[in-house]
Parts: C-alpha cells; structure tokens; sequence
C-alpha cells in the first residue's frame, strides 16, 4: 500500500490539517492520498495492511483505520531471535485467516507456492534488472530503473515479469554492442536509506543532470526488495509461512535491531557495482534510517568512500540546493580519480 | 536506565557529535552522558537494558552498546494479542537468564514475588501521593510531585517507599487543616504525553509560576507508572512472570498500537482530578506521542477541556514563548469560569 500512494508532495498539506508536520513525508503523503480520495488503489481498496516497521507509520496506521478498514500486522525487531520468528509466523497465520475471511477464498499450500514462486521469478527479473547495471558504461539510467523499480508494487507481476525480462534482453544487446547511458567516466553512485516510492524520483533527477550515474539503489524499492527469494524447505502451508518469515527477517532494513546486516551488504554492493560514492538518503523525520547512517558512513570510510547526506521531503524548495552539494561531492569523487 | 540520565540538555551537544541532530532529545541526553562520562549510574553498570519502545532508542541502543554492554528487551506492540504475550513471557524468560548469568544469583519464584512486593508497595505509595493532589488546594505542587515521581527511579524502594508515606501523613494534616500551595481558584492542569526524566522540570516550572496547578500527570513519569500493580494469579515463576507482561502491557503507552486504553485514562483522569484544561506534552521528534496528540485533542474537546500542545526539548530557548503561551491558555480556562 505505501508503495503505492506514498510518494508524492500534493497530498502531504492534506495530511497536515491533521496530522503533526514534522512527520516521514511517505507517511503524511500517503494519508493525503486517502484524505482527499484521490489515489485510485486507495478508492478502490476494501482493506489496507499495515505493519509495525516504524513508529509513524504504526501510529497513523490507526487513524488511517478511521477513513479505511487498516489491518496491522506487527514486524518483530530483533531478527534473529527464535522467539521473534515464532511470533512473526503467528502474525501470519493471523493473517492468513483476516484474508481468508475478507476474500471467501482458502490459502492452500499449492496455491501459497504458486504465488510465492510468481513474485520470485518478478524478484529475479528485478535482480537481473540490477545486474545488468553493474556493467560500465551502464545500459540504463539510475532512474528508469528506478521507476521500474517502483511499478514493481504495482503492475500485474507476470505481465510486469516478462516485460522487465524483455527489457533485460534489449539492455544485453546494449551491453554487446558497448552502449551506455553516459561515458565510461560518469561517477557511479549508490543511494542507500529510506524506500523511494512513486513518484518520488527527485534526487536521482538531481544525480543525472549532474551527470552521475545510480547504479544501485540499497533500498526497500531497491536491492532489499528483490535480492533474496523465498525458498521454502518443503511443500506444507507451514513450511512456506516459515520461509516468508525467514526470507522478510533477512532483509537488512533499519527497523530491525541490531542490523548487521545492512553493514554487510552496502560493502558487498559497493564492491559488486564497482561504486565510487555513497549518497545516504533519509526522509524527513524517519530515525531508522537517520539513526543508522552513523553505521553506514563508517562503512563507507572503511572502504575509502566519499559519502554524502541527503535528509530531505518531498517538496521542491531545497533541490537547487541539493544540487549544489551533489556537484561538490562529483567533484571529490572526480578529484579522487585524477580528473 | 533511561529514567536516570536523561532529562538534562548539557549532554545533548556532546551527543550531537555522533548522533543526528533531530531526534528527542531524551535520547539524546542519555547517550551524550555515557559519552561524556558525567552519569555516574552509566559509569557504575555493567548493564544497561533498554526496550524497542520507540525507534530512536531502539536504533541509539546500537551505538550506546558499543560504549557500555547493552540488552535489549523486545516489547510488542500490539498489546492485547495473546501471542504477542507470549512472545513478551519468551523476552522476560530470556532475560532472566541474562541477569542470572551476570550477577550468579537465581532468579526464585520467592525472591521474584517479594520484588513484586517491595515495588507494588512503591507504586502504592506513589498513588497515594497521586491521590491527594485530587483535593483543593492540592496540598503539594506539582513540580515537588514531578521531582518524587522522578527520584522513585533512583532512590532505594524500602526507604523510599517509607518516605513517600511519611510525606502522605503530612499531606493529610495540612488537607484537614484546609492548607494547600495555592489558592483554591488557581486553574487545575493535567499534563500528558512524554516522560519527564530528571532533571526535567521545563514545563512544571513555567505552570508554576504562572500560578497554576498541575495535579496530574498521565506520563511514564507519572499515572502510567504507579497506577496498575503487578497482581500475580499464583505463585510460580511462570505466573509471576505472567503477571509482569499483564501489567505492562496494559500501560497505555503511546508505542502500543492501538491505544484505545490511553483515551480512557484522560478521560478518567480529567475527572477524578477536576482537571480544567490539558496541557499536551511531546518531547521534540518523538513520533509516538505526536500521532497520539490527534485522539487525545479530542478527548478534550469531548470534555469541554481546552487543551495546549506543547512540544519542546530541554533546552530553555523557548521557555519564553511556552510561558506566554501558556499564559494565553490559562486565561481560557478563567474565561470559562467567569473570572
């Protein structure tokens, strides 16, 4: 749901005739959307499903309930505890039941592997997606990806598939024939943080007037959405439920506590993309990801890595200024490889 | 822990060194003291244990466990789940462990009930003292309550608790001899939202001198500590631990999702305590109580009570400004009495 109708500024002063300002842009956009009825996915919705990831999305969750029957399944934040999972599961199979009982329709085993093998293959058209952009010159931009990236959440998934499996034929052809999006030299930057959703393209706009080229995003819309798959130890209802759990618990996202995780994968992809800058991305207010940039700028000094700050909203006012940052760290990055 | 060192602004700037700048500042002033060194609870533990209450402590507990050995307790946040509840016993039993293997003393169903015991009896005496502010003239201020409330985190249950009574008898006597601190016209404020961790007397002190009275406050650092007991239904370990996480998770704390029991708890509140208006208050960035202000404002103008929202950190820049505002507020509420 929120990566559906969460990402654009004209709902957010919506939301603020209720909600405090100094709230996630995502979470006072997507509000706004449902406010002033105009997201068509909300209108046409008989149920949302919320989840426990962070403290302003949980708290607005329930006056969202007010406006649309909003049903929360709560995340556990400590990942690796046995006890954690367990009650991850029975979250779940509550779940289960809700939609069960929403839909008329019974969740099977056969039909729960079919559906989990459905977004696997979306999942593996989005990794190869990626890795096509680990190539120099790249054969795509940081923001059609990006934008592929978001319609991800919201396309029919095996029309949505074979259409990025297409595009994945065209950009190998690209590859062959040596073209890119820009010259070998272009700066090739990761953006890590906060989840990007439709239509928030703002700072990869930024990036490629400047010339630079995203080549990864360390995202929920993002790397964190499509590098892991679901892959059930057996055929039971449980088994695949627990392969959910196992598959959502991995995934290095600022929520949970500690996230050793997250610290691994920025090295692993700052390497596999061949990166020579970090740009680290929050949204206003979110202290997950604000909070957690102290680890990531550690990172990026340990693998001598410019890395620039980016906290900003949805509105505006402040790209020229953005821009102006973004220039200057081009120029360090440049500077470092002697241009 | 947190209610120990975390309610001054001096080690904010400290802190700011290493964490970002806009998160509450409680947190902050926690991590800055470790930091400096000047705490010296901090710089006597060999354990702190922090909670997953709210995402900047939940993300700051990192940081701080680099600098001192830190647990934390995963609390859910659906509280009326009962696999939630049996996910918080599994968290409770985990760290009983913990505690046993740090200090090498067994944790007894006896030697747990008695602890039950010794800080029921705190939290009794605490209602007690709560209690009598209900009359007019309140016998004691509000800020000396604040300042009890506060130092019930630190001081030695046994001598604290007898000290607390002691203080009841003589707020008896002068009920009886009609004595209170102001007159019996000064208006009669609750306060609700964040905790004020010492020494954190912002708010209070302005109320104060403006000639108010605060009689209640629904807080951590107030009516949501001290008014439910821990009420074993047996003896066993199992059942006293159950009755630790009946009696938390009924605490209407804004990180609980929904909170539909904190709605009830103002309105009660407000009567019991003839309340006249409510001041609102949300330490800067804390997302859980600034959502929540939402349904509070309208438990208030349910009431008919006029409500102020305050929210501040714990630096005195704005003290100003609160004062006049709050002046403003306190002619409303003598508007409405005809003064």
């Amino acid at each position: 749901m929120v990566g559906l109708c969460g990402g654009a500024d004209f709902s957010v002063p919506d939301a603020e005739a209720v909600l405090p300002r100094n709230l996630c842009p995502l979470i006072k956009s997507f509000y706004g959307f449902k406010l002033n009825g105009t997201c068509p996915y909300f209108q046409s919705s008989d149920l949302v499903v919320g989840e426990t990831t962070c403290d302003g999305k949980k708290k607005v969750y329930e006056l969202l309930n007010e406006l649309i029957p909003t049903y929360v399944l709560e995340i556990p934040h400590k990942p690796d505890t046995p006890a954690g999972k367990e009650f991850w599961l029975k979250e779940l199979d509550a779940f289960k039941l809700k939609m069960e009982d929403l839909t008329g329709n019974k969740i099977t085993a056969e039909k729960l592997k079919a559906a989990i093998e459905l977004i696997n293959n979306k999942r593996k058209a989005l990794k190869r997606l990626s890795e096509l952009r680990q190539k120099n010159p790249p054969p795509i931009s940081g923001l059609d990806a990006l934008l592929i990236y978001q319609i991800s959440f919201n396309d029919d998934p095996v029309r949505f598939t074979a259409k990025v499996n297409e595009l994945c034929d065209e950009l190998d052809q690209r590859v062959k024939d040596g073209v890119g999006v820009t010259s070998k030299d272009a700066p090739r930057i990761m953006i890590s943080g906060c989840p990007m959703a439709i239509p928030n393209w703002k700072v990869h706009s930024i990036l490629q007037e400047t010339g630079a080229n995203v080549v990864v995003e360390e995202s929920c819309i993002g790397t964190r959405y499509f590098t892991d798959l679901v892959e059930p130890k057996g055929d039971s209802l449980k088994e695949l439920l627990w392969a959910i759990v196992e598959k959502y618990s991995a995934i290095p996202c600022a929520c949970f506590t500690p996230n050793e995780r997250r610290v691994k994968s920025v090295t692993d992809l700052a390497k596999q993309f061949n990166v020579e800058g970090i740009i680290y991305y929050t949204l206003q207010n979110c202290h997950d990801y604000n909070v957690e940039s102290v680890k990531i700028d550690r990172v990026a000094k340990t693998a001598g890595l410019p890395m620039l700050k980016i906290e900003t909203d949805y509105a505006m006012g402040d790209a020229s200024q953005i821009k102006t940052r973004v220039e200057a760290f081009l120029e360090i990055i440049q500077g470092k490889k002697g241009f």
